[in-house]
């Protein structure tokens, strides 16, 4: 295999569960194995970068490959564990490749937490979490990364605002009216980016929105996003604004 | 057909490139035709808005409909024409799907030329011309925006770097070393946006790229983002900095 993807320090980072540490030897999963012996065409002696969400990243060489397992040991710290920039998006689910793309751009955009919300104007009638959380992983992984984000039980827009720890600042996209540019408000802190439907929330549901202390409206330019787009845009303006794009 | 789309101010949006301008009737053409009568489902009497990208947006109505043809009578001007964002984005082109999916959201996110660059490590051999056109079309349709960004021809990085026009402030989406972020640079004033390949630049061309005077280094955080997320991220940080999302 290309040497830049399996030497040490190349390309290939999976996540895995398992603790990690100096000489620890890991079997890895079917997943991860039939990846690295059928796509990479990996060899005993091979190297590939670990992470858990935990302990930071690890450089690990395969030490026995056969047909039936792959043990990789783990030789040294690649990467402190940093936590993820403190924002989750809050987001109406939305058909099946946008979706996927969502989470994906999400993940590589640093959100911590993905909470899919149903509207009443969702169309999207049900969220395939293990799908959502397999994107997040492999997006995790390709993006360097230490972290997956958290894939959140899905909730009723009412129930998620009843339980919403009110510290968080949710900077909620709103169409229409008097907002000011996320840019312009965005505040260092808890926080997280609401986005709607297609179609958008309803007057009902702005009105709600609006009452909570802890909502702040923002806009995002003078044209109409897609729901898609303006989930992306809004994480990179947040980070660019209040997050780890900040530079001292 | 539901009101809402298709009554005087309603959703329907179509980009012609015929002039526009009080009491013109215009023939649709078979592409619009077609969608009016069997999406939409659209008769006589109904409404829809155009625009050309010169004339502002109009309020047409319906006047014929037949098997043969659509006629249209412009009846007032429901937007002004106002000028792009004055940023490009030159991007290297990246896989179908994907590929269309960056013109979609470049067009939304407000980008005035979507330029086209081969790199060394650009794997996409060829650019549809006409297929990105056909989507920027449909998402300046959807995103309200008066104009449809302009597809520039195709440029290896030596040639567009040589015609550069020097005022243009270039931001130059760099993985590596000592750049500043996006936000903290961006200026008012004619500037695009460049992103690389999947595998990035080589160093010869990120060399070459920052001996130039109108090359601005930029950072997008501590994450490894790919391709368009990047040159998204990078537009949506533009606007809230630079451009139409920033408010007095």
């Amino acid at each position: 295999m290309a040497d830049e993807v399996m030497e040490p320090g190349g390309r290939t980072r999976l996540y895995v569960t398992a603790d990690l540490g100096e000489g620890v030897a890991l079997p890895l999963s079917d997943g991860h194995m039939h990846y690295l012996l059928h796509v990479l065409r990996a060899k005993a002696g091979d190297h590939v970068r670990l992470f858990n969400g935990r302990h930071g990243e690890w450089s690990a060489e395969l030490e026995t490959v056969t047909k039936r397992g792959v043990i990789v040991r783990l030789k040294a710290q690649t990467a402190p564990q940093v936590p993820a920039p403190d924002v989750w998006l809050v987001f109406a689910p939305v058909k099946k490749t946008p979706g996927e793309y969502l989470v994906q751009k999400a993940t590589e955009l640093g959100a911590a937490r993905l909470q899919p919300v149903f509207t009443r104007r969702t169309i999207a009638a049900r969220v395939k979490e293990e799908r959502l959380l397999a994107n997040a992983v492999e997006a995790a992984e390709q993006s360097e990364r230490v972290s997956v984000p958290e894939i959140a039980a899905p909730l009723a827009l009412e129930k998620l605002l009843a339980s919403w720890p009110p510290e968080r600042t949710l900077y909620f996209c709103d169409e229409g009216g008097d907002a000011k540019p996320l840019a312009q408000v965005a505040r260092p802190g808890p926080a997280a980016i609401l986005t709607g439907p297609e179609g958008g929330f309803d007057p009902a549901e702005r009105e709600m929105l609006r009452s909570r202390k802890f909502v702040v409206p923002v806009t995002l330019g003078p044209r109409i996003l897609r729901a898609d787009t303006a989930a992306l845009a809004a994480l990179a303006v947040w980070q660019s604004a209040a997050g780890d794009w900040l530079q001292p």
